[in-house]
């Protein structure tokens, strides 16, 4: 968020209380950092005594207290070594390690912020003026979590505490009322609900099992990606989930993916890795053969799975999964090629999110981080040229576009698409990349006019991204009401009683016969529950049969949506059903 | 083949002058075991110098003195103790091994034939008379390789001596010019010439990538399999490559499939492994509710790949990869319904491989092997009962059953499908497969019309089998010459000059609109060298377009097959390409 808001410096401020209260409530407490968010502040602290669910509340209560005392918040500048000097005194380990870093830098002077008599912390700011511009009925502690100190599963365990902070109470409690939506929609409970996927004990957590229905809407989501990619040419390509270790020691990631990669040693001893990524092994179809410049673009894509060795603290549900789904393309095409190939995927990935009521605000160009040049592969020349590209491709599409260093992907900078939900939240969902490096590090090349060997350049581009993480957002954003074109089940036949059974199957083969996905349901409970019973399992269209309906060859309607519809023919039926 | 026929007693006691050719040409060689093939013999041999290609020469012109000088074959019944003596006497361990392992079953007595003064070996016959019985013109010596001892890894190795043998001269010749064809139709080659699928030394042997047309012509044989499946009632699945150790030890693979699972350890030093097959996989989403007898059977299909940690030395092209697809299908019913369910698919495997031309001579009924009940899971009156089903459902279904003890799979007895391809030769190709242990297993149930839980049954049945091994069956049975239908690209339009490029892509994106597969090449080279590459792609149908057919708005045709096919309007074309 705009860090000149008034609201970002009551965040941050109201991070400072966080972390006085703590100090107030337990003895010996040592501060890691505490930045704003997206609807508040968090602190990572470190305790000898655990902090519960219980301490929230009382420091809470602090946080308020103070609030109420209008404590100034004072900048003062020092220089490094005061500042060691006072961090040091304070028992605060965390932020020594910090000012090293500001030293490393290159800076002379830091400057901390006091709060009251007692507490000071090390900090940029900007701060309010004194704790009373905080809005104490707009602030709430939310959670605990876990975190490593800056990140690094290596170091020190520090408790995380959450905190929202809004300008007014309305808006808490619109917040509120957002989260509790937001955990009637958990797709986990929708997944159940909707029979799309299970977990089981055997299996593992991370690896989700797509049920009949589940494995139905996948493939109906990737046909209607294939059927957007038909008018660019896009070609199948199908590759083994396994390499050898060679393949990505050549691109890379061997290297640079270390942790994440499932690695597998064969019984003859040799290494191979299970697939992190696609890009490496299109490249070696690419390369099967030489091409003429007559040939590119070639656009390779397949819907495959990858795999990283993620913890399992970090799973859960769909979002965080060990086995993930992409629908991965790749563009092989020169560099005069790239803008017409980037408006491509971008109209595509328009046309897809659009149809799903899914909005783009903004889109984030995703940069390397010029502090770090170490985390990727190829020279700084490379990576200038390749994101003043995307620059002026997003400025060509007339987008807002915000740029983001450090986001990059390990080959290049990446056009990162940021949905919005109907319940406001942002998801990362498609994304476009350029990469200069992948095509060095594997030789390709076109045969060019001149007859001779031109380097290449590929984009790498993904629609819904990973499917698991796609159909995760799809469900919480429509509260599991999917499109009738996207629902694997569109409509269920319910006979009154048994003698309308064989009619109700009538309809039923009637309206498969043109394509239509419905089921008859005649389980011998009452229609009551059936109905409920398709209600909860979001069924586009319930159709009732009984005497009145096989006389008349009709069926009665009954919406997901709207409730009663009334009586209608098949071709009403049929209609609805292609809505 | 038949044991009692001529020719089996000929190409047995063709084994028996080769290993006496050996022992007269290789001082001091040790025999192993010498049976009888599909069209000839072979012997495993130990000696202390190499045996080269040359030295085949060398024997086969001993075998032929031998058969000349018409040497009588003698059965000669003695002790094992006798036997033990010979044959220590002529230093031949692994004939003492074997009697050994005869002795283990209870035998007292064994025999050998004597052939000429001084050669004699441990055999049960039955052999010919003397060596003039063997056609010498119609034997022939063919090839060396190396096997293990007992085919066990662990064992010495040997060197293995093939031989052909046949009735007359003109057999050979036949077989011979067989094998010309078989290598010219190598289905390596010809997947290079239709640029169908390639293999990388990065990813390594064993891993074949599948190009723009080799990932389409899998895709259009998929979906073949799922139309012959939709009146059946299938539904898709889907399911993560890999699977926590608990699913294999539950299942038994992980105890039975010891040396060929890719094994992982997370880096939280979890145990996993890639799926060797997806029966386990599927179990977990039918246990994931219960289902009422009104809902079987369930039929859950996927077309996704397996694993198997083959050794290097057995990788060549796509009949023994590491990364197998399977066009895998699980079928969860009632015992009663097994009948119906196994006739369902049997059906399914009838209409597949008779559209291709292929005819299945006999199915094998794969039974296990009663004398090595530990490789198997399950009790000995599960199978005998599963056994016995099958047995019945063959003869039910009115064909040629052969058993073949000990082809089981690990979890039940199998029908495998035996396809006769157009050179004569056999591939095992379907396989519908009873399974009684893995509802045990998985405690796998339904609820039957008294409320109770009633143990299920399930069918392993895939059509295909391997996508990657039925490609090769495929390709080399017909030379290359894919069924139009199933032509990645059915046409390519060649304009005779760059004047008629734009009609040519015309008539490519009028035939194209209604959905066939057509290219244009205008590469600049000439017609005639764009002609012959498309015979050599074997692409069905060449149109050719220039003046005349510009003016007239036809093409002029060329077959693959039958040459020069004369001019055509669209609608003529059309109707070439739907055929």
């Amino acid at each position: 968020m705009d860090k000149t808001s008034p609201l970002y410096a009551q965040r941050h401020s109201a991070a400072h209380l966080l972390a006085l209260a703590v100090k107030e409530q337990f003895d010996g407490a040592q501060l890691g950092t505490g930045p704003v968010t997206e609807h508040g502040f968090y602190y990572d602290v470190r305790t000898s005594t655990p902090i519960t669910d219980a301490d929230l509340k009382t420091l809470e209560k602090i946080i308020k207290k103070r609030i109420a005392q209008r404590l100034p918040f004072v900048r003062d500048e020092m220089s490094l070594e005061e500042a060691r000097v006072l961090f040091a005194e304070r028992n605060e380990p965390y932020k020594l390690e910090l000012i090293d870093k500001i030293a490393d830098r290159g800076a002379e002077s830091v400057s901390v912020y006091r709060t009251g008599d007692s507490f000071v912390d090390l900090c940029e700011g900007p701060h309010v003026e004194h704790s009373g511009e905080i809005n104490a009925k707009a602030l709430k502690l939310t959670t605990l979590s876990g975190a490593y100190w800056q990140a690094d599963e290596h170091n020190d365990q520090m408790t995380r505490i959450y905190g929202v902070l809004f300008s007014t109470p309305e808006e808490l409690a619109e917040y509120e009322a957002m989260l509790r939506e937001a955990a009637r929609r958990d797709h986990r409970k929708l997944g159940k609900a909707l029979d799309l996927f299970t977990f089981s004990d055997l299996v593992g957590p991370g690896l989700p099992l797509w049920t009949p229905r589940g494995a139905l809407l996948r493939q109906l989501l990737d046909d209607y990606v294939w059927e957007l990619r038909a008018n660019h040419s896009y070609t199948r390509v199908a590759i083994p989930h396994i390499t050898k270790k060679a393949l990505y020691e050549t691109s890379g990631h061997w290297q640079k993916f270390a942790d994440e990669l499932f690695r597998i040693t064969s019984r003859e001893g040799k290494d191979y890795a299970m697939k992190p990524m696609n890009c490496p092994h299109h490249t070696q179809i690419f390369a099967r053969k030489p091409h003429s410049y007559r040939e590119l673009p070639q656009r390779y894509a397949e819907t495959t799975m990858v795999y990283r060795d993620e913890q399992s603290g970090e799973l859960g549900g769909l979002t965080r999964v060990l086995s993930i789904t992409q629908d991965d393309a790749h563009i092989f095409c020169r560099h005069n090629q790239l803008r017409e190939e980037f408006f491509g995927v971008w109209d595509i990935i328009d046309t897809f999110y659009t149809t799903f009521g899914f909005t783009f605000k903004t889109v984030r160009l995703s940069f390397h981080d010029p502090d770090h040049p170490e985390k990727y592969l190829g020279t700084p020349d490379t990576w200038a040229k390749a994101e003043q590209t995307l620059r002026d491709i997003a400025a060509a599409r007339g987008v807002d576009a915000e740029e983001a260093p450090g986001e990059a992907a390990l080959y290049g900078p990446k056009v990162d698409f940021i949905a919005t939900d109907s319940l406001g939240r942002t998801h990362q969902v498609a994304t476009i990349q350029l990469d200069m490096n992948l095509p060095e590090r594997f030789d390709l090349t076109c045969i060019n006019e001149a007859g001779e060997k031109e380097r290449i350049v590929m984009i790498h581009c993904a629609i819904m991204g990973s499917l698991e993480r796609f159909i995760a957002v799809l469900l919480e954003h429509t509260a599991g009401k999917l499109p009738v074109r996207f629902a694997p089940v569109q409509a269920v036949v319910l006979p009154i009683s048994d003698a309308h059974r064989e009619y109700a199957m009538h309809v039923r083969d009637n309206l498969t016969a043109t394509g239509a996905r419905v089921d008859v349901r005649a389980d011998g409970t009452t229609l009551g529950k059936r109905i409920r019973d398709a209600q909860t399992e979001q069924i586009p269209y319930m159709l009732i049969v009984g005497d009145q309906e096989v006389s008349t060859n009709t069926v009665a309607v009954r919406s997901r949506d709207d409730g009663d519809l009334g009586t209608m023919d098949y071709e009403a039926v049929r209609t609805c059903l292609e809505s």
